[in-house]
């Protein structure tokens, strides 16, 4: 079994995460999606954490803005692959969230995607690419997703 | 007793932060000083945290580059004030950790001080601020050393 | 008596400032507002500040944007801890407040907070962890709002 | 066989990317070195990432500064996971390589990593993640290099 | 014939792009209009960039927003003049795709225009200036339009 | 009598503000230069920029790094024109300081200088345009200044 | 006679420089308000800024957004002060008008205002300082709005 | 005759500037090159720019750094295309010189390359683009480059 889970710090980031849930769902991944943040359920994260790898959790996708130390406080708990998504929220708009998600100390890695929906996106897409590595029909459905896509590019006309 | 505990991400760090540790020392406030990273020690950071106030721990002091999480992991621990350094390192020259630090979600504070050196520096100034409310000593100490910088100004030259 | 003094540079930061008021309120902590400029009403600043301890002041908030003097200058007349709220207005969004505020000189610190009514909640937490170390009651009700704000997160549903 | 491969947009990229290579040698993960340019050679570049699966290549690295197409431009043709280091080159000092890596739009994901060095190191761990995924010997290393990481920090001394 | 190529990275840009439409109509230059992805189609927008010396194309203008390769991926394959606009989508506003397109590294250049309609607009009439350059017509056309300009300024009155 | 008065917050400011001060001399305007603190002197400072009417002072000339609020606390207790120079100080070279200096809220203007030595130098010449209008063998220099500048560049040969 | 000449860029700019308008009006400083670009009527500039010392102009006002030359290039034609308004416009909201206006090479200066109304306002203050310096009825008026700034701060009530 | 001009704005530029100098040399391009400056010597400059078709000038090539107006000023001028180089020079390492010179308003273009030395090769580069268009040896010769470049990438080898 290959879950991702999604964890995001605020029920407000859900609208911008939802966009890496549909990928996930289009692709047909099991996922487990909780609210938990690194700074006022640290126990809480922790434990689902550590927990995961047992339900069978390969990837995890963290959405967090502001400060988001989310998906590195989540790397720190497990060596699975972590990957982060900026939320826009706040002021900056998420430029602050992208830094502190870019930035991490050398030793413990994420990686961090764009701010926003399109982040969110592809952060799915991304973790899709890892467990398609070793799993056949994702890899399958992955290739035609890509070609899908590029037929929607090829066949959109410009009305001048 | 009213002791300070700095708390800083990497021994690199202590070039900087020896400036925090050094106005400690002239005010004479008792201070621990660790080495635990929010990313690579979170299990011994958390138990450091929790540990410190049976200690005797009164303000955290915590210093860290980049993604800079460590701060408002610490706060995510503890309910006493904690105060961030953004560290000037990587390639950003702290402005990373200056807003990692500073721009934490509602619920959870950290008071950010500025970056590098003068950042230390104020940390533990910002800290004696917070002491001297309760304890007549270090408000002595703290007044003298506002009427010893204005003397330091007002006494100083200019060769022309 | 501990009173925390929350000082804003215009009528306009209100709507942003009444984030910290609440939770003063919330916390039963005694307060005062006011209205007061580090540019416009210097000398009424500066005898305000001044007169702040007599009133049974431990803590300033101060908010204030663009360049946003307000908290340094409240600084400068004072040896008690000054908390400082970047406010979102103008054309770059707090980020020109939030490095002033932030980037303070050694020597007289400001605990910088987040840009706009998220600052503005965490500047009155923080007033309160400073407060608590010296009032059980206070730090009686820090614990019930970080325990209540946990269990907020891990009874929310994501709806899918 | 899971290889990685190491792309750098230029030779002098190399003083960075080395970090990488030391990580992965560490990890006794096999890989490949080029160096290969989005803009000066892009039919090379197609070619080499388009043949780079039949060799065995499971996870990319791509490190490039300023504009810092590349990682983008492999991730356009391939289906495994694209992993970016922003260089530090060039007068912005790789805050537009991060950017550039980061901010990629909704379908092709890049996941980007920390400016220079540190991200150089984290960009080796991150494929390790990956590779540890269906890899028990290198996920046994990585738990045993996570623990090495604990026991320096928690070993290292303050020389107040 | 001198015709100019728009390529855009996404239908969605060509709200922006029509400004650089509607200048080439106005000074009656041929152009060709795409939707092609450096990342989405790099195969068809290198067989097209590759091509269109062949149909006469003597400029390209590409929009391309966030990481914005678009631009100088099609620099990559050929030895015509290459503008580049910004596009403003996504949560910086198009300073990432203003940063991507300028900060070409050396031997491929891209001529950077603003970002968003004002740079769309100049992108055209950069294009203009290079084809007046043999072009008499069009020279002819380029000082009237310029005369135009400089009259509507002249004859704009201020309501006081 | 037209006096300018040069303050600077730091003894550090010197070496930039000295290009200020070289440029008055050049000019033969009559200058005071002190070192006064928006934060640790405030009281001196006031003070001093209170009696400067008196002592023939007729710009102020304000030099202030990091959060830089020196100018403007100047402009607060005069109705003189006061100009400011971003001293390049801290991690962010001057970013910091610039912003604090332009961005003054409305009713206290503050004529923001480049940052650094241009700016230092530029200052001076800004408060020799103001005085110029009232003198006119300083509107002579000046005029004279600006022939020489001319000069310097069209003699100046490029060797290839 | 002490007149104004403020110049704009764009037809659009009068929105933004309406605030230096009133200001000059409410003190009875004459003022003549022109829409001349430096990049669309350059000439038209040159001989209008070369002829404003024959029609009484001695402070010059110059509003411009994005690449912002404008007061820049006022400068080179005048001994006069110039004093810069960074115009909001364009997706980078007047960041760039404001580091244009600011960072002027050493040689020629422009006092640089806050980007927005608050900048067009404070220009007309500014201004105003400058006037005052040899018209004591302007002085006399400067004192007072000063005077009336501060009152209605001080009466102004908050209501929680 | 195909001309290219080179004119930057302060003699400091030459050693940036060299960079397009040399390519120009390599291509065989004939130039001229001048240091003139958009603020201290505007009618020079002007005078210059108006005469250079005369002189079989085609392509500007101008280079700024801080408020960098030199590039537009220049285009304001000609309805040749003009090439901007955003020079490093000052504090802010060129980031200002690159929003000025690629933030053009509507209607006047400048092609803006990217900071400092690379800029200033890809200035010279552009150039030559525009000047193959119309001149068959130096598109023979821009394919040659390209080829020469592609090789010594494809050749270099990496040590590890």
């Amino acid at each position: 079994m290959n879950k991702v889970s999604i964890i995001m710090g605020s029920s407000s980031d859900l609208d911008t995460v939802s966009e890496a849930i549909n990928i996930l769902k289009e692709f047909k991944i099991p996922f487990e999606a909780k609210i938990l943040s690194a700074h006022r359920t640290p126990k809480e994260l922790t434990k689902y954490v550590e927990g995961s790898p047992r339900r069978g959790v390969k990837v995890f996708i963290a959405a967090a803005g502001m400060s988001a130390a989310l998906p590195g406080v989540i790397a720190a708990h497990t060596i699975l692959p972590v990957i982060g998504i900026p939320i826009e929220s706040g002021n900056l708009k998420g430029l602050d969230a992208l830094l502190s998600i870019a930035q991490m100390p050398p030793g413990i890695p994420v990686g961090c995607m764009s701010i926003g929906k399109s982040g969110a996106k592809n952060a799915a897409i991304f973790a899709v690419t890892i467990i398609a590595l070793n799993d056949r029909k994702t890899a399958k459905r992955l290739g035609d997703y890509r070609v899908d896509m590029r037929r929607k590019i090829t066949k959109s006309k410009i009305k001048l």
